[in-house]
């Protein structure tokens, strides 16, 4: 008996820049159309494959790219019924329009909120016991010049309040707690599943707070939130730490709250415009910053890699994709 | 009724320098014999009080300086009852001297605990994550010229080997659980009241452990026991946070398997020769390096001048030390 011959690939659009491995991996499993690797322009490419005579159902894409999955890259190719985000934020999707078209959307799930939530902690260390500042003085043979370093401010029993209690912030209020700070936090809703206490809104949780995580989604509600008011709320003696997107800090209000003494420090992996800082942060001491890298380690890439095949083989099977993103209630 | 004449008051000897409020303190309480003030070599100066009518019967020292209460010491001032030193590490005074001598010894208790706890996991974060390395590259503008900071490596989930699970390192422990690590550890005895895993030694923690906490007294048991074959032990993808003492890690061979790779890399807050670094370290990229600085934040330093005061008075009243330093059994 001959056997049937093998169903061909399920074409997918490659919109991100990968390694060779993954690149083989994809290519082993589906028919890839590489934006990069093609050299040409968006639109040109989107049209091309959406002229074949398969087109592409899924596409693979990332946040901090220049590629939007917006209206007009979904009308570009309405073949599309998958979009595999490899983010922990979607601002890059749009997900309104995903769901008005039917398209399904796979994101990171929970597989980087372990290391961002780490990292967090490690910022908040970092600024208040002047890890990175005190590296610095050291490097630089200062510690046999001038003396020891100056007092820093202790962790242990301070109040953290947590910007957005999703998956990361519900991980830094359990490390904070083995700190012994006393957490507390504002989200869109209450939770009725944790015992922290709730602010109502971002300035009375910086009122309330020796430190200010921010851990949220980006998005309307979010988008500057982080602003002079509730700066001032932080207070003089306050931190601010964001590991969620640059977009939910006024950046110009921050680095006057620095420059001015209005607030103590900051811990940032994520900017408005990365890779670029803005005018004033890059020379401050009391700041510390890292590359937009909290969820970034060799261990999470690894599992996300499994995670996006898996995901594209779900949806191209016809089964529920391991890890899709909620389309919030309007 | 003519009220009793004041009792003088009692003396006691400075051999730390201190700043204006605290030695302003200390004056409304005791008649203090500074040595720093005095100008005069230890020598001359402890001879002058100890002949002294009502010579001093307390001391306040610290560790770091350069006067260790060693019998020399114990022999100039006979009239010495106290010594209270303000470090969290006692390896400057000569205990078994001191209980010979019947000279009790008051320590900061648990003041500092917390402190170094905190700054031990901020140096475990900056190392496995590279917080200070990305915040040099940031700063130098690296980001926007050469890319994306490289992956680092995650924390949760690594084992997590604590060597010598006093209060620092039960405190170490307990904030690691919450990062999802796996602890266990060596100390002189195995703790009945834990449930982490116990190794007999510091070469059979380091073998089954991703990273090394050194958080042990320096003595002669633990002298330089990090040596080649803990670290090799530790291997090529391990990293070693030292908050003890330098002197409990083999700085040379630390140096060498650091920059030969046998290790991933080490957050140090202290050095065998402080202020000065072991040859090689301050160049290295995978180093995190503060200034022995981890048990010195503004609240805790405020915390101690009263724990040394009330030591003071404690002893001077005849009353238990709050702090007493226990003189292990040999």
């Amino acid at each position: 008996m001959a056997s049937a011959a093998p169903a061909p690939k399920p074409g997918v659009l490659l919109l991100r820049r990968t390694d060779a491995d993954f690149a083989a991996a994809l290519r082993a499993r589906f028919r890839v159309h590489d934006l990069h690797a093609s050299g040409a322009p968006l639109g040109a490419f989107l049209a091309t494959a959406a002229a074949e005579p398969e087109p592409p159902r899924a596409a693979l894409v990332m946040a901090g790219g220049d590629v939007l999955v917006d209206a007009a890259f979904l009308d570009a190719v309405p073949s599309l019924g998958c979009v595999v985000t490899t983010s922990a934020g979607v601002d890059h999707v749009d997900l309104a329009q995903c769901a008005r078209r039917g398209v399904a959307v796979a994101g990171a799930g929970e597989a980087f909120s372990v290391d961002v939530a780490d990292h967090a902690v490690g910022l908040l260390v970092a600024v208040l016991r002047r890890v990175a500042a005190a590296d610095r003085y050291v490097r630089a043979g200062l510690w046999p010049a001038q003396g020891d370093y100056p007092l820093t401010t202790k962790l242990s029993g301070k109040r953290v309040g947590i910007l957005g209690l999703g998956s990361v912030g519900s991980l830094v209020a359990k490390r904070l707690q083995a700190f012994g700070c006393a957490v507390s936090y504002h989200s869109r809703a209450r939770k009725a599943s944790v015992a922290y206490r709730y602010f109502p809104d971002a300035r009375a949780l910086a009122a309330g707070s020796d430190a200010l995580v921010v851990a949220c989604a980006l998005n309307d509600a979010t988008r500057r939130v982080v602003g002079r008011h509730v700066l001032d709320a932080l207070g003089p003696g306050g931190v601010l730490v964001n590991v969620a997107r640059g977009g939910v800090v006024d950046e110009q209000e921050l680095v006057a709250a620095l420059r001015d003494g209005r607030i103590a420090g900051a811990g940032l992996d994520v900017f408005q415009d990365e890779p670029h800082l803005p005018p004033g942060l890059g020379g401050m001491d009391n700041v510390v910053l890292t590359a937009h890298q909290a969820a970034f380690t060799e261990e999470s890439s690894a599992d996300l890699r499994e995670l996006m095949i898996g995901n594209l083989e779900a949806f191209f099977s016809g089964k529920p994709l391991l890890t899709p993103v909620m389309t919030r209630p309007q």
